[in-house]
């Protein structure tokens, strides 16, 4: 009798046409296997090869890439050997991430408190990039554990007396998760004044408690868009009302337009609605247009403020032009403000809000209290027409059915405390990205790094298509980055890396000559990552 | 140029043979119109016909059933009178339910407070049942104050001065949502004083807290079943384990294997992954096992102990079956725990955890702090195999990310008081629950009320198959209760009713003559509900 087992259940398939594209230029010399190994390798690294994919046959690989089986059976051996690969029989092989435990969030060591962990949140083998991203970078480290030695990676886990199982002092330039800021604990205090008034109730709202609605509707109002509180509804984050609005407009095979490249956890989240994403380059409203024109999609989805992850903000002119055009095609596009409020130069600051009036059925936002105030508050809210936010609200109850009260309240106080606590926190923000930006022009002259005016990374240019073994190499010397097809609808952006700004002065003192020799080895005088 | 609405891009479909099936026995006397537009009514209030779903054609629909289209033609109209129904060029007609604003969770009144409004959450029009199946029910009440007059329903709302616009005083027997008991408030105040040592950190825990897995382990340790941290995931509430389940398992058309009647919500996350729901009796192992060999499901969906919304437990033969069927077949077996804490008969205590000695790879447990302690705490959990936790994570991070972490440091709180915390729930429980079934057995001496040993409702046999009629009078009449169809994948269970036993004897006093009164209305001395 046929079994299944979890693991077989969600296998993916890689085909030898989707190998072919994954590992274009992987010939970086010498020996063809170890290359192809490490191309391999890098694009799981990466998370441009998801972990639990099948890969194709030895000899189906062979023929597309143009190779020996000799080559590619080797390579597979190689991968095997590094636990990048498992082959079972009925399953061939099948790329993993190395065996590991989880890091997990633990509070920040204190007198008679646990041993120190990584702060970062849980990142198990296998789980692809987090909120920001950080997973494939994460396993990197884990990987060089589990691969070569001499690391900055290991050398940290041999410290803790773990290798991957456990707290390590990795850096992580891949996950844009600033601090809370102080007034976070007296928001909470104020909030649990405001809770027993509903704690003769069930606890249930759907929609969001009605203080809480009618405190981001009246935000909007400040800033210019006329909205009601029934136009509001709260969600679990921002990440979850993108999910509402994936699973509410799009099924199977709906085409669904994004910038190029994009927020990750965006794309997994339409793509898990069945949508087929169709990427346009990001502030190209032309090419928006016709990629609207030609493929009718059920959605739109974009970051117009400090978009993620370069930086830039659409001008008034193309803002203009997505809302005719949103009217024009009756097509619902959705604008991602979650980093709106973090205008680092003053000068850069949002002025003409993605809904504009605030009178278009087809303009959707979406806004979060997670980068403006901490990640560890789990609110957020979509802006809609009433009746779009009643149709989210339907999808929403079989997904969790409502917010965490205690947690609406907090953000009621921390919205009504904004401009007093938002400008320490830019204040902040602007010196870890200048810091940031320094250090590596500094460090990487052949690098293009950018200044962005907002937001909480940096889209560098490498100069070379070689991102996912910089990933790869940087992991290994103990450093988290994101390579940049991870961020593209069709894997490009080879010659990018996304790096956050949110580390310390000392910890950025670590990291960036740690980068720097993970460049050497994989661009520079060094062999390729190996 | 075409354009699509926002609402054009969901509407559901309702086939001229699924009208057939809803409509089942549709004919209950008078003239054929007012009958058909009456069950098409129900159908909407009782849930099994979704708002937003486009009607059959007057033409398709009177062949059908069988009636003249002058008949089907008249239906509609009377069905667009009462606001249930609109007719649009392009779109024929479409179920919906009366305009009217939502009700949302605010707080109790008290001195200086805002007015009094409706505790249960918000309830839009257009909204499906929320965690607890109330909203068909809900706008039972609205849809009674949009059509005929002098119900309870609408004689409270223009006492308030609001006709479901706002706030009134129906009467939820739909919602199982208990107050939170009083030591909650305590608990958050020391999750605060916790709560110092994270705000350094990110504050994303895609797995949850470690303190908080050690603590849901232990609690299944002390139950019995071995179990590790790592083979925790912290959900954001038990609804949200279930869809990250369904996510992680279930794709386009494959078979999921559910009990029915079971939970509203779990059906609705399975469907909306793809699942095609296949019911088997509760308790009846033969016929799972059966179903399971055929259908060969990707998931099991079972409620094991205090079954929702039968009440009934898996003794421990049938649990051990199920225990050997889910490695015989090695399909993914889940069991929701949400109920499991709640044995108002002490004697009824579970003393044979779902996942039996916790070694089975193919047994998943689904908990929550919603039911044990209150619903506006949003923490739920899945236990697992460590590879399961493993992708329900990777599947969790474009979900929602992580759980807040204040609501993780409560949960801790009170799952170490849960021995001092739960008698007091349990006791109070108890009361309810037998002074509902005393007020309905003595009012309603023709209906089957059990007496379920724990849970949160009653599964009330009304004796004829009338339930859709009588949850739009029980509406009409300001009492909301959900109609059996409402938890069976095929709409069965048209002779039963879900009642919920959280509500106080004041409430109770008035719910239950209104029921009675709802009662006579459709099946006694009075005409069918019109």
């Amino acid at each position: 009798m046929a079994t299944r087992s979890p693991t077989d259940t969600a296998l993916r398939h890689l085909s030898p046409a989707g190998a072919t594209r994954l590992l274009a230029g992987w010939h970086a010399g010498g020996p063809a296997y170890l290359a192809l190994a490490d191309a391999l390798r890098a694009a799981v690294l990466a998370g441009t090869l998801a972990p639990l994919t099948r890969l194709p046959s030895e000899r189906e690989l062979a023929s597309a890439l143009g190779v020996s089986r000799t080559t590619t059976a080797a390579a597979y051996a190689r991968l095997r050997e590094l636990g990048f690969a498992v082959s079972r029989v009925g399953s061939g092989t099948v790329a993993v991430l190395p065996r590991g435990g989880f890091r997990t969030l633990a509070p920040r060591p204190v007198a008679g408190d646990a041993p120190a962990q990584d702060p970062r949140g849980t990142l198990p083998d296998g789980v692809r990039p987090g909120r920001e991203g950080a997973a494939p970078a994460a396993a990197a480290g884990r990987a060089a554990s589990a691969g070569r030695a001499a690391s900055a990676g290991q050398a940290a886990a041999l410290r803790t007396g773990s290798l991957g199982t456990g707290p390590d002092d990795l850096l992580d330039l891949a996950q844009a998760t600033p601090a809370a800021p102080p007034a976070l604990h007296d928001a909470f205090a104020r909030a649990l004044e405001a809770l027993p008034a509903y704690l003769g109730t069930g606890g249930y709202a759907h929609f969001g408690i009605e203080p809480l609605r009618e405190a981001i509707a009246s935000r909007y109002r400040e800033r210019g868009v006329p909205t009601t509180a029934d136009q509001i509804l709260v969600t679990t984050g921002a990440q979850q009302a993108i999910t509402l609005l994936a699973q509410t407009f799009v099924g199977q095979r709906d085409p669904v337009v994004v910038e190029s490249p994009t927020y990750y956890h965006a794309m997994e989240a339409l793509r898990r609605a069945g949508g087929r994403l169709v990427g346009v380059p990001v502030g190209d409203v032309e090419q928006l247009e016709s990629a609207v024109r030609q493929t009718r999609p059920r959605l739109v989805y974009l970051v117009p403020d400090f978009h993620n992850p370069t930086g830039a903000s659409l001008d008034p002119d193309r803002r203009a032009a997505v809302r005719a055009l949103a009217d024009r095609y009756g097509v619902t596009v959705v604008g991602d403000e979650t980093l709106t409020e973090l205008a680092i130069d003053p000068a850069a600051a949002i002025t003409d809000p993605f809904a504009g009036d605030g009178t278009s059925p087809h303009l959707v936002t979406v806004g979060s209290a997670s980068k403006t105030f901490w990640g560890g508050l789990r609110v957020g809210w979509v802006r809609a027409d009433v009746q779009v936010v009643a149709r989210l609200a339907r999808t929403r109850q079989s997904m969790d059915i409502a917010t965490a009260v205690l947690e609406q309240l907090a953000v009621i106080e921390l919205l009504g405390r904004r401009e007093e606590l938002l400008p320490g926190r830019l204040a902040g923000l602007r010196e870890r990205r200048d810091t940031t930006v320094a250090l590596l022009r500094d460090a990487l002259p052949g690098w293009h790094v950018p200044t962005p005016p907002g937001g909480l990374c940096l889209w560098v240019d490498l100069g070379l298509p070689v991102a996912q073994a910089f990933t790869a190499a940087a992991g290994a010397e103990g450093v988290l980055v994101n390579a940049g097809p991870v961020f593209t609808p069709d894997g490009s952006a080879r010659d990018r890396v996304r790096l956050t700004y949110t580390r310390t002065t000392e910890e950025l003192a670590l990291a960036v000559p740690a980068l720097a020799r993970a460049w050497d080895r994989v661009a520079g005088r060094g062999p390729a990552v190996r």
